[in-house]
């Protein structure tokens, strides 16, 4: 038996074999995230955990062999940040999905396979609601929120997912399982470990549980729909808003996304507009007409030309569908590039004119959908990945607008994560200091870099 | 000339004379902060700051000479954590006090010695908001805030100071200044550093300034002042109230922490009452009358022998004036050792009669206040400083209280920080893996183990 055999088979006996893919063919559909990485690896086997003793158990195997391990939830990543690294061991978290709502403390103790919307669904079953809402909610996992600090629409007045983790259990690059926080609220005894776990897309450790906090179920929200003839004007009117009031969600969409949207699923935007804005109020009662009619007041003032309001709660979720199709109806027209830049909100129209500048010296299309109420961008290059020129012009169109970003002092991901594919982008923003600090907590927590080797640093 | 006489002549030609205080007269104001550490140590020398490049000379001169360093705000921390060290230097930031609004994007650009009370009026002059309210917002400093990670009153609705926290500047050990963050409100590029700063208590590095997020200005709140016979009783009440909504305030006070403010100066509590809620809805509108009315019946419901609510803010103002006064009121009657443990909100009930119980076997009294929403209590062990046998009971009694915390499966410290004087307690709540990650990333950052040696690790 070769080295490699012998390993598999230590590995087969500490976690069992029924979990253990290591046949090609099985291994396939686990290579892979979202961002569909051309250059993926071909791990020496995936693990499909179903306890956290397995996790402890392959770890402190890869610990002892040297294997590098990918950790991986749904699979539903935009960075490739679990991309399957060549003789690496994915550790699939999958399987472990369990969730329990415990009232009275308002908490949800979850696995990290559990999906986002069945801890809603869970949630909500006792009137309760978990806030964080990724456009993939329905499909994404948990666990893999918690390695990206996911965000989503609602985040510009909910926060997002960091700010809802009250305990969080890791299994570290040695197999030691670390067991952070409680049940408690507030708990600032000792560093804010949590907080560096949360977001450290599985360079630091493996999450195998958490226990996220829960907040009382919210009426329905209204729904504004605005037209715009620039995105300069919805941008303006957003920040005159956000002076004002804390939308429950404050989406825009340039004349490209809603185009895309129109060509994919006929919903009735107006193909002309410069620019979309769909925001919501959920306030209570008077409160949130109050806080509409504000909201229209405003799109009014900064020249919109025309604004649609709704009270009924289907209707507005058909606006919301809408925002949240653009990602598959884009996906129509060719591969993609996601982008997740970020910039203060006032910088806006400077970002997306800038992006425009881009595409257009490019020569690829780049619509755009935001999160505008937080400056955060989904720029989505699209490219014809059967011809290499198209290929080329995309990923320097990729690089320019992360450029961009960073020059307006803003961010290169807001919420994705930096995973594979933008890590030579790092570096620019956040400057040889933070790398070096944070290679230097990476080295003390993964003496051997074995954790998701090649994502973030 | 002695070497540290030499050393301090080349700290002054680093960072200027006129800002260095190295008498012990001139350095006395310095060494203390509000828990009164009989067993605080006399600095070298006191850096009183007046800008970064300062701070950054002082480090390099600190790790160059190989001496420890403690970081001081306004020196109102209740746990140790600005105690001064023996032959340290104390790097005070009271000078920093610098504040900056940008209305446009909502945030502020703060320099650490700054007070809270001050950002807050900064932000209230441009309709804007700085939530976290710790009871000492008046005096203390917001990088004291950050170094803590503080919280407050408000922050049963509102969150803590990391939430926040959107940009950061912090002197690392060897004097390298680390820019984190920025304005942008979403921000996941690379590991969550800012998250990791933000409570280290001044371990990691000296926190020279940091960009705020600032919401909008809300409507005055309404208040609801509720008797109980019981702990027991209110704090059902508070976790049925939970349940339903967001209450912007939450607080607790016991019968002994209600006489002692009576005492101290007569503001109409109900002196026989087991416990008194004081809570208030910020909600718009009639929004807000239908939450104060579903906190009455719930109190009703859970045996409130009187329910008094207004709408007028400053008659709820007297109210939260006399929940703030428990503090002062009780320090009126001796010396204190204050506590800040936090359990999940069902528990509160388990742990009030645990320090009742604590409190009768030690033979000392324990008034409690408590964020009642969010679990995070002060008990206040109340004792004779001039009798040696009355300190060692409240030292006794201050650990059986962080104890029976940790045996509710809760935290020793919910917002103050561990300093120095809950250190010893530290290991028993988090465990041997989280005390040795947290070593090691301490010896990343701070490999000469020079800052603020003694707190918290």
């Amino acid at each position: 038996m070769t080295d490699l055999t012998a390993q598999l088979a230590d590995l087969a006996a500490a976690v069992g074999e029924a979990d253990l893919l290591t046949g090609p063919d099985s291994m396939e559909p686990y290579r892979r995230d979202w961002a569909k990485d051309p250059s993926v690896g071909m791990p020496c086997a995936v693990l499909r955990a179903r306890s956290v003793d397995q996790v402890v158990a392959a770890m402190r195997w890869a610990a002892e062999t040297g294997t590098p391990v990918v950790p991986r939830g749904a699979g539903s990543g935009l960075s490739g940040g679990s991309s399957a690294v060549d003789g690496a061991l994915t550790i699939s978290l999958d399987r472990m999905t369990g969730i329990e709502i415990d009232v009275p403390t308002r908490t949800a103790r979850v696995e990290p396979g559990a999906l986002n919307i069945d801890v809603k669904r869970a949630a909500a079953a006792h009137g309760l609601w978990y806030p964080p809402d990724p456009s993939s909610y329905e499909i994404c996992s948990i666990g893999g929120n918690l390695a990206t600090n996911a965000g989503g629409l609602c985040c510009v007045k909910y926060g997002v997912t960091t700010d809802y983790v009250l305990g969080l259990d890791v299994v570290l690059a040695d197999g030691r399982l670390l067991r952070l926080g409680g049940r408690q609220v507030k708990d600032v005894a000792g560093l804010s470990l949590m907080k560096l776990f949360v977001g450290s897309e599985g360079t630091l450790g493996v999450i195998v549980g958490a226990t996220l906090r829960l907040v009382p179920a919210l009426p329905p929200a209204a729904t504004l729909v605005a037209s715009f003839p620039t995105v300069r004007a919805a941008a303006d009117a957003v920040v005159a808003i956000g002076a004002a009031l804390r939308a429950s969600m404050m989406e825009l969409m340039d004349n490209a996304s809603i185009n895309a949207v129109e060509d994919f699923r006929s919903m009735g935007l107006d193909r002309s507009a410069g620019a979309l804005l769909v925001a919501q109020s959920d306030s209570p009662g008077q409160a949130r007409t109050a806080e509409i009619e504000a909201m229209a007041a405003a799109c009014a003032t900064h020249g919109a030309t025309e604004v649609f309001t709704t009270d009924d709660a289907d209707e507005g979720e058909l606006f919301c569908a809408a925002r949240r199709a653009a990602f598959p109806a884009i996906e129509m027209r060719g591969s993609l590039l996601l982008e997740d830049v970020g910039v203060a909100v006032p910088l806006l129209p400077r970002l997306l004119d800038g992006i425009a500048e881009i595409a257009q010296r490019q020569g690829v299309d780049i619509p755009v959908v935001a999160h505008a109420g937080d400056g955060n961008t989904h720029p989505i290059i699209v490219y014809d990945a059967s011809d290499a020129d198209s290929g080329a012009r995309d990923r320097t169109a990729f690089d320019e607008v992360m450029a961009l970003a960073i020059s307006l002092d803003g961010t290169i991901t807001g919420e994705h994560g930096v995973g594979r594919l933008k890590k030579s982008a790092l570096p620019a923003q956040v400057g040889e200091h933070v790398m070096a600090v944070s290679r230097a907590i990476k080295a003390a927590l993964d003496p051997q870099g074995l954790l998701n080797p090649g994502a973030v640093l």
